[in-house]
């Protein structure tokens, strides 16, 4: 929910964005676009099937970010709006307890309709009545504004989940398709990581949270104080073949190395490297979405959950960083507050990202410290509120606050997570065992 | 798998199928053809999901049968033929340890890729290669006869778990869909059931299990005798209108009626209906293949497992018939040992079928005692092999004999069984707490 | 329940049992001291334990047993009888519906009071009752009769029970404690099992059931015919040395030797051997109610389940024997219809069994065929009801007849199956996958 | 573990206990014979049931705190020690990885051997072994004093433990038996409550952590300073009486004041009210280690987890307070750093406290904040590592740092906590979903 302090998202939304209403219009439609980019090379089979609980099925993400803008803005605002199918509710709400009860997470891969299709024509609807309440300069569109954002930024995310999750329903499959081929891009080449440091901090009180005009999700809210002692971060992230040391060092079993609950999980679930990498006979490959290749050593450690974060950390004679110093030290480090769209296509997923090699964490180009645009980045911070911290009134406020325990929180961004979406103070979050995000890693120590 | 006695199933067909070819062939094309009338109505979304580990998706039933023929016909004996894919084999073996390994059975709607597309793709590569096989009056057509007449009654079967597993898919999804409207067939009306009796018989020994030439599965043989007490049948099946009574009586929830296991059952799933009886404010409705409708209480009661079918019993002061007292009876009634494809629809599924209200178990025609068409009914019989029994030797040798415990035996043949694929000997089988068979039962009680 | 044809138990008890009033109150302490024997190498914390959920605790048997007296017999029949303790009831009732709710099987391992010494109490005070109940020539002792019959069958099929528990509760102890300590008795020697033959059997309409006036439960009865082929069935058991036979030649690795389930479980378990076999660096250990020892090739196999003997049997080129073919060989082998107390021990459990090795299943003595006091053993019959099968009218008649699904058929009578409690017509029955009873087997082939 | 910054335990020990010989082996056989004091109403059947996962055996309890003097103090100390039993250190093993394996703790509850008569021969022997180590002023004694302090501060954590678990093993019996009855001590009385204020604390930079020589665990280590913002925390516990308000206001209904994982439980297990109380007819009634008895409105709330705490707190208008909040009114309010031994009853658990009521929460008396002695106090901190935290060298750094996830702070300590056992900077922990534990709350806000 975008919320600074005390201003709720619709006085801010009034206040930031007037006069915005014709670039909303067309960010409305571009991000809704890219969506249906992302859904593209998917087959309708693709899109029904879901392999976990954890995962949906494209086409569900495509109903309930649809969902969203239907019921948090045109049923209250649109006049005269008449819900494409009142059977939906039930179906794509997914965790709004006070909206209305809603089919069980884990049995949405069960539903074959509505189809493709008809989900198709549900967004064209939508998107259609969105289009009319959308006409710069008119009252209602001012009244909107802050939902929309939300409502947008809501959909930014679900396009990661979708590619997170697509990624799992091929990998589970034994022909391991792709998702699409890659091409690697024109003039981008891996840097020789000599450069990496050790990035020193001196500690004290520092302030943390989100600052300004812009967007931000209400868990990035107040801005606040925090007392640091002295520390150390690195300038890059783990690598492939960091992770390879790891494994080759019995790191997956010595049990004085995990957290308890993690070492349970390695022994139950038999780990003995990260999600997607496959055992070969001439060692390791890894699944990508654009099928099984070699692992390059100079690229991310990816999909580790945060037990084999916190493992390989405590093995390399290091700790992960608490959220508020990798927060400081990324500003520092020339990353702007608001990573803007505007960005080179390092810092978030686009068209151009599709086209080129953007759905994998590429080696680092020379001087990118990598903090967007590769993977997201485990912290020692379990998720909690901000000192002060108000979840928003109504429905939006089960965006955040309800997940506020038992989960970890990752800060950056990734090379699936769009641009424009990435901020120096977001807060993402899932529980430590989970894997198929696109996460990995960046050591700190103290001083 | 066809035999008797001693005679191998390849040996049969050579003696009883010379000549044939020609007809094995339109045969061939017939069967495999109504397998895909059976999936056209249904979408690339509803052909991939599986609904519970016994459901499988219908993409799987048609990628399944064809590797049935590929597998056991085209690459034994078709010179040069290359599988289509050889993935194929892993993912669409049922169950045959000989062959290989498989892909797990509850995770078959894991599975996006294949498509729909390329499995008809598959079905179409196959048919084309069988068809060249299959010149009448050549060795190679002769010496597969019986192999490929094992396949289309394999295929016959799998149309009718087709239909039932699309049933249990579109019952679980809230929206209700419907796999095809029906229509009312002219001119069949339901008979007045005023004139369903005892039909008794005198107990001596008699002799059950296949006779004569014709194509029978391995578990019908060897024909045998059997001493039966004197007994009586009913000439008609137990109707919704007769469940009705059960239910209000309190059926489902007096444990003195029950088998200990049954009992568990109900307690666990809160059964108080059979399967998709769905309770609404003014009654009982129930899910058809046409989408949910009142009950009406002349029609077969349907979908009950053998625990509700040995309670209804037990209440009604009677017990289920042994396999043996039912076939022989309905011998005795007029069933020829073999129900012929040319017999009316109301033994079995054809295009009239489907075109006509087919696809539920309708109200009995005047004078029809419904021993084959409607549903399948429940006998006390476990499972087993008749004595002197031998399954075939190699992979088809599974096809039967591996499924003898913890099952019971089911006699006729239902609305959704196809034509020509019933017989008096025939010997379903399921495990005492399936429902979602087309099932249901004819009472018997002792003299 | 007694009962044979149509005489109830109550009225069976008055014709057969008028006048031995003092008879049977000799033995029914007789009995009842047998269990207290047993339970006394038991410590309170051996009491307690409940291993798995088909395994009760020994005190929960000593009061069950107790309980069914008090309920079945006191309650009605002894005039100012106040029960015990009014939460005994919901605690110690097994499965009687008719009765009432009942504390959940799985959970009775979680009870730790009443104690050893409050059901010691327990038993003390309805033995007192039932004593002053049991008086040689009065009304009321013989209106009781027929039920304290059940009742002392009913404690000794609760003898062998207690015997099975505690064996699996001492086994999946790491210290692997023995019960008792064995030793062998004098005179008794294993003879040379060279003489074992196959035992033919011309076929025909025989008669099997329970005959004859003496006690029987209701599942044996009535006695009716039934038509078999020719056979011809083992005159000895298989032994630990063809067991060992089946395991070294891939028995437990090849599939199409197994029932579809059982080889399900032999993958899902992990199974190698019998239940209680150890593997040692050596060889192979057994663990016996002494604790383990190594492995003698002429005792009878013990421990497996139905899908190890079903599997044993085809990899012998054989089958398992049905009930009827086992029964009515049996009898003419010169086992009486009722093997009564006073037969030898090695048919049955008393105080010299105790005293010497009666607790395991011996090699065979010079020409004892082991039709009993060995091991049970498993038949191809699944256990149902016999033709014209009526259960008892009341509570009692939950005692067998809900069982009559999902399990297989055993028949003779282990060592520590009680003297006196075995008959040619007893029907034992477990589940198909159920390996902690005494259970082994005797092969039988068509001719 | 006992640890000060970087001086290791053993250093401490002996500069800080150097000629505290007698003392150390005066308390460690007051520590020791006060476990057998809480076992001693316990029956041998009490002492070896395990009702849930998280329950061990009493009679585990007193072997495993043996095992652990015998396995860290006696093998690498003791001149010539011989293990009692080499295969305790299989059974009695909580979760050391580095010692060996060990016995799965859900199994706890099978091991009816080693009984209650040879555990308390274990106790008996390593008792008088440790008795002869103690020696005041030799070499020996000093070199463990800092391992038998751990030791002994482990068992008392053991005995609280203790109290738990045989709480829930009699609480879940039907019979609701009383482990010992109450009696209320002399001369104490509840006050008024209202005299319960807020206590402001004005925030700013604050110092938290154990400070000074005596004992703690390395988790309250290293003493660091923290930012606070300005609050305000309860004088007073949440009381039953507050509680039934929740409840009656729909508290358990309401799914907006729930984290979305407590939600889950609550619809899940049914959550109506906190464990152990038990609807009747006219109200609640609570169960006590002294039986059922209808609720106090004054005595504090307890046994509820930390999402009913937080939801409770949403409903209050508050939340709960930070670990760091809680510890630094702690001190202000005139707790002392180390709650000494000597500290009145009402500060924790002795054969006082056993001979009055002291094993349930009381109403407060006068003037009593209840800091300690009545219930642990949730916070909302997650369990993590003190900035600088290092666990100690070789297997008792297994003791807490690697449970420093999933995991939420409580503080204060409880009725059943161990007099001399509690400090202003003890940190317990438990799951979210804990609530056996004797765990309640008290309310902050912020200013």
């Amino acid at each position: 929910m975008p919320t600074t302090g005390t201003t709720s998202a619709t006085e801010r939304a009034t206040t930031t964005s007037a006069g915005d209403g014709d670039d909303l219009r067309v960010r409305y439609h571009r991000v809704r676009g890219f969506t249906e980019d992302l859904s593209e090379p998917l087959s309708p089979e693709d899109q029904t099937v879901q392999t976990m609980p954890d995962v949906s099925p494209t086409k569900w993400h495509r109903a309930h970010t649809t969902w969203f803008f239907e019921t948090f803005v045109l049923a209250p605002y649109r006049r005269g709006y008449t819900e494409f199918d009142p059977a939906y509710a039930f179906l794509f709400n997914s965790y709004y307890e006070t909206v209305g009860p809603r089919h069980a997470r884990p049995q949405r891969g069960l539903l074959s309709r509505p189809g493709v299709a008809e989900i198709g024509q549900y967004r064209g609807a939508v998107d259609h009545a969105m289009d009319q309440l959308l006409v710069a300069g008119t009252d209602q569109a001012a009244r909107v504004t802050g939902l929309v954002e939300l409502g947008l930024h809501h959909e930014q995310q679900h396009q990661e989940l979708l590619l997170m999750d697509i990624k799992h329903v091929l990998a589970v499959n034994p022909l391991h398709p792709a998702y699409r081929p890659f091409e690697r891009p024109p003039g981008i080449e891996a840097g020789p990581n000599g450069g990496a440091t050790w990035i020193e901090h001196g500690g004290g009180v520092v302030s943390v949270g989100h600052a300004g005009d812009g967007f931000c999700f209400d868990n990035e809210t107040p801005r606040h104080e925090v007392l640091l002692s002295p520390f150390a971060i690195r300038s890059n992230l783990v690598t492939a073949g960091d992770w390879l040391a790891f494994i080759t060092d019995g790191g997956y079993r010595e049990p004085t190395l995990w957290m308890s609950d993690g070492w349970a999980i390695v022994q139950a679930q038999e780990w003995e490297a990260p999600e997607y990498w496959i055992r070969a006979d001439d060692g390791w490959l890894i699944q990508t979405l654009a099928g099984p290749r070699p692992i390059d050593p100079d690229e991310p450690a990816c999909h580790v959950s945060w037990y084999e974060a916190d493992a390989f950390a405590r093995w390399a004679g290091c700790r992960l960083p608490a959220e508020a110093e990798w927060e400081v030290v990324a500003v520092t480090r020339g990353n702007p507050p608001l990573v803007a769209p505007e960005a080179p296509s390092a810092t978030g997923l686009d068209d151009a990202g599709l086209a080129g090699s953007g759905l994998h964490p590429a080696p680092p180009a020379p001087g990118d410290e990598q903090w967007f645009g590769a993977v997201w980045q485990w912290t020692s911070s379990p998720y909690g509120p901000y000192p002060g911290f108000q979840p928003e009134v109504g429905a939006v406020g089960e965006y955040n606050g309800k997940f506020m325990v038992n989960q970890q929180v990752l800060r950056g961004g990734a090379c699936v997570t769009p641009a424009g979406h990435s901020r120096t103070s977001y807060r993402n979050f899932f529980p430590p065992a989970a894997r198929w995000p696109f996460c990995g890693l960046r050591l700190a120590v103290d001083r």
